[in-house]
């Protein structure tokens, strides 16, 4: 089955201890595109400006990817630039243009608004209850969100999840919007907030997942060397929510493959800038990981 | 087969949000004993002084625990003192009183010195030099150490890492160790320091060991709330070790069981004060527990 989904669409300029990009392909949108396009057809929806390089993506479009939701509107592309320090686990914003992303209202062509998997990325809370509106009979939708939203757009991201499934978030996010810091507890009390299964991810130390009594908890795959983290919360969640609709399954034992072809997902994105390691990557490498993950874990 | 621990035998008096002990059974070599005597016979080496209140032991006396290498000199036991604070994660040490500790020079009983599986606790690495000394052709021995003897005591634990089979670190002191920001870069480099196996415990995110090829790694047991974390690390190498000497079997698989019964019997450490737990635990508790890893980690 098919996926859409509705975020950013970026131009980034990130630097790491490793090395620098500017105006490198970023944004939610791309980076869930590119990774989920080795599982299914991907739909996307978001904005561009006028000044959108369109070779970038030439890539995704002979990878499953549709961009007849994406939007060129007059002005400029939405630009972000940050550092990563030493142990990458940090990183500062130097600077956010939002640009055509600052009014971009977002509008799902008619042939996508019956699409069964549907990834809301980390957008404003209330674009994704516009999506949400336009969407009908949605299998599933996953959704995800940021730290600025649980501070300054509590309210609406509140009334979201009352009407999603799933939600993915990283346990400082699980920790902020509960106010518990024990993360089982705090995925739990984010059940109560709507969403039948929460993710957590934490980064190098993996992630799990709570669906009703259904509990899930897997390792990160072992990276000696992350060279840029950009993209790997987004393509964690085109690993995941790829392969669910790929199978069109959303049984716990899906899930559970789910949450590993997007460990592994992410796994690549950040070996190298940007998008860079989807172009180049083959289903047979994640594949490999998958079957690695299932080495390292039995017992 | 049997196993010998030797390391601290001390009175805590212990504070946590949720209460506190005063002069409760306390220090690596009890807690070892104590969880470890749920896989199999464990003897002792380690001191006290004749403050002690021995009736504080008479339970482990009845569960394969063997006291003829507990030492009562003249003078005071050990002491500690610590608080934890509201996330459970950092801990101050109010005061650390060494008494007769502080001279301690484990002699080991004639009967002791063939034991197969030794585990050296967090002690000085000098001491556990001493102990190895003593023992002949033991067919496995596992080492605890702390940042204490990284930062004061390199040399000795550098030459008493090159003697050993498995070494048990935390995260904080693999880095330290090594100086790779990266565990399992860390790992790999603590490998090249001697030991053949390198078991990292990360807390609530798990642990994971390295031992040539074979690398496993495992989730935590999800516990909700921790009560007193004093002794999970200790309980966490009981339960390891314990299990191998148990099966008299070192194989990477039963290395990797022995990883999920560590977890497993560290997990119940922490919902009572000192050994408080290991009172009316039982075995069916502790298996219960690693049938449940199977079940949340398969997929």
């Amino acid at each position: 089955m098919c996926v859409l989904v509705v975020g950013s669409a970026a131009l980034d300029s990130v630097k790491t201890p490793f090395g620098e990009v500017t105006d490198a392909l970023g944004g939610s949108a791309f980076f869930f595109a590119a990774a989920a396009s080795f599982f299914t057809e991907v739909r996307i929806v978001g904005v561009v400006g006028e000044d959108f390089p369109m070779e970038k993506i030439e890539f995704l479009k002979t990878k499953n990817v549709d961009f007849k939701g994406l939007e060129v509107a007059p002005g400029k592309t939405f630009r972000w630039s940050g550092v990563y320090h030493e142990n990458m686990n940090a990183r500062d914003t130097l600077s956010t243009d939002l640009n055509v992303f600052e009014t971009f209202s977002p509008k799902l062509p008619d042939e996508y608004k019956q699409t069964p998997y549907v990834f809301l990325a980390n957008i404003h809370p209330e674009l994704q209850l516009d999506v949400l509106a336009q969407i009908e009979n949605p299998r599933l939708v996953a959704l995800d969100t940021m730290n600025l939203w649980i501070n300054i757009s509590l309210a609406p991201l509140k009334e979201v999840l009352k009407k999603i499934d799933v939600v993915i978030l990283n346990d400082e996010e699980a920790r902020m919007l509960t106010g518990e810091h024990n993360l089982i507890k705090a995925a739990k009390a984010v059940t109560r907030l709507g969403p039948k299964t929460v993710i957590v991810k934490k980064g190098e130390h993996g992630a799990f997942y709570i669906s009703g009594d259904d509990f899930f908890s897997l390792p990160a795959y072992p990276i000696e060397g992350v060279f840029d983290p950009t993209g790997a919360g987004d393509t964690f969640a085109a690993g995941t929510i790829g392969y669910l609709a790929r199978e069109n399954d959303i049984s716990p034992a899906a899930m559970r493959k789910a949450l590993v072809y997007g460990t592994v997902t992410a796994s690549f994105t950040v070996e190298k800038f940007s998008v860079d390691r989807m172009k180049d990557l083959t289903f047979e490498e994640i594949q490999s990981r998958y079957d690695y993950m299932i080495k390292m874990t039995q017992f």
